[in-house]
């Protein structure tokens, strides 16, 4: 089966799903171009959901994706807590912010019963999981409604544990990719691998279709994944600064810097290594940092952070999520940046 | 002018020069068929290296590239010396070699006017060098008896460095490459870019050819970074089981393993980052490390290790090079795989 049957696609790219960046109004133009649309979900409450869920089927009549996490919810020992908001200490003195401050909005939650009865009612063509995937159960109530389950790999293990656990398609998602690294089997960095080795290693262990993600921003780049045996490409970074995305004034000026020549897989911004450009708290904090709480605790005072700085126009403390070529974005209309990608398919 | 012209090769390949596992017998079977054969220089004594390159000349008439390092020579401390040493002391102990001992063979030393005056004689088509490019008096004579001149980039700011210091073609090195990074303008791995992203990001920012190296194992990869906009790519891996390499009965035994999936960068080794199967060094001392003398002191007490252990047939302590993607290795002549490789250009 190709990843058009499979997908219900005209083209053979999926618009990654970007939490914090974008809404249903970048997956409906992507959908309704001919491409696979997704709608981040990670972050989204239950009724913001539901609301989302209404505004993307009013805007499109094609397949889309909806990504949701499924990590496990940590536990935070007091400890921690404190030995976080100490490493943190100077930067909200120098903001003047309550490091026992709680943001407002919802934090990142992993896919359960309550989103799995609300989707039940949309019967989406895709769901994609990142940090791989649900409990059985619940994988098994979605496929019962014939959506397409899709997860990322990282290496070579978890495609195969990901084929084997019952994804319909895989992303192999290489070191380039902006934003969270999918990796579940292991959180060692070391075992992240460079799309263009990634994804044939990938194709060989595995019998489903094999999407590529990371660095893809060109027809050329397209083109390059496809030869190496991939049937699709995911692509997220390139879309970020089409009118239809949500990204940030503050992220789309550093997008177009020579800031964005630098990005790092940096834990500083949720505890799970996710690729930034590199800012002031990458840099001294990070990338990597064994003092961060677990996923997605993490986020809970650099938000407090970010919040305060950016509304003085500064992004020192954003997650200004990047892969590793931001040198293609540009401002164009989503649909024809999209058929622009697809040109050499 | 295409690589072909510059190079003065049938096809667009170059066997990557990759000191201690290979010789002039690899370079020769490379360049007679019609690629562009490497003779590792770095660690040769000139008495060696004049032989090598009679051997070389004797067994090619076609073109050939010398690579040498041109990093500069590092000065150690007292306490930088003392502190590797206790950092390796249980080894010492458990191997019963005393840590003091300095292993004979030559260290890997800069490219100086001893090298350039033996090369006169020789005049190769190619040189090329790691670790960015020698003073302008060196680089001149070479270029005055028409030699090409080559370099790796790890970043577009190397590349445009390169460009500006008179290289004639850049070799794109991408993160996935085995062996030592070729950076030179910084020593922050989280600048280290995957080939497939880092590529076009080069082409675009230079007007010599760009030579793509890391990750490319298959004929599928040669095509897939070609359509990049590489002019040609450079393979090093690959080769490492043709019998004519002298890759070493337990390097070759770890590349066919399943501990070949896992490199990391790691400076355990040599004291600058290499990627390298990790073993347990690498595991337990790195990947990097604080610790390690400046390149390429760090090797010295490294290399009494690495001796003192392969006698018992354990690999415990080599320098495993190899890329991201080692599944395609395999036992054929290098002539019958170089084909292979160029089989779609």
């Amino acid at each position: 089966m190709t990843i058009h049957e499979l997908l219900g696609i005209e083209l053979p790219v999926i618009q990654a799903p970007m939490a914090g960046v974008q809404d249903a109004e970048l997956a409906a133009t992507i959908s309704n171009a001919g491409g696979l649309g997704s709608l981040p979900c990670a972050m989204l409450s239950i009724e913001l959901l539901e609301a989302e869920l209404h505004r993307l089927t009013s805007l499109t009549d094609g397949p889309f994706n909806l990504n949701f996490f499924c990590h496990d919810t940590p536990s935070v020992t007091a400890e921690q807590h404190n030995r976080w908001r100490e490493r943190l200490s100077a930067y909200f003195r120098e903001l003047g912010v309550d490091p026992q401050i709680v943001p407002s909005g919802k934090p990142r939650e992993p896919f359960g019963t309550e989103a799995l009865e609300l989707l039940e009612t949309f019967r989406p063509k895709v769901i994609s999981f990142h940090f791989g995937l649900p409990d059985k159960p619940l994988l098994q109530r979605v496929k019962s409604w014939g959506s397409k389950v899709l997860s990322s790999a990282t290496t070579v293990e978890e495609a195969v544990w990901l084929e084997e656990h019952g994804a319909d398609a895989i992303i192999a998602q290489g070191l380039e990719a902006g934003g969270h690294r999918g990796c579940f089997l292991t959180t060692d960095i070391s075992t992240q691998t460079g799309t263009l080795a990634l994804v044939p290693q990938i194709c060989d262990a595995v019998s489903v279709p094999v999407i590529a993600a990371g660095g893809i921003s060109s027809p050329q780049a397209v083109k390059a994944a496809m030869t190496l045996g991939a049937a699709g490409v995911q692509m997220g970074t390139v879309f970020l600064l089409c009118p239809e995305a949500r990204t940030s004034p503050l992220h789309r000026a550093a997008l177009t810097s020579e800031a964005a020549r630098h990005t790092a897989l940096t834990n500083v911004f949720t505890g799970r290594p996710a690729r930034s450009i590199v800012n002031r708290l990458v840099r001294e904090v990070g990338p990597m940092t064994p003092d961060a709480t677990p996923f997605p605790t993490a986020a809970i005072p650099v938000t407090a952070l970010r919040t305060a700085a950016e509304s003085t126009g500064n992004s020192d403390f954003s997650p200004l999520w990047s892969g590793q070529n931001a040198a293609d974005c540009c401002e164009m209309p989503a649909a024809d940046l999209l058929r622009h990608l697809a040109s050499g398919t």
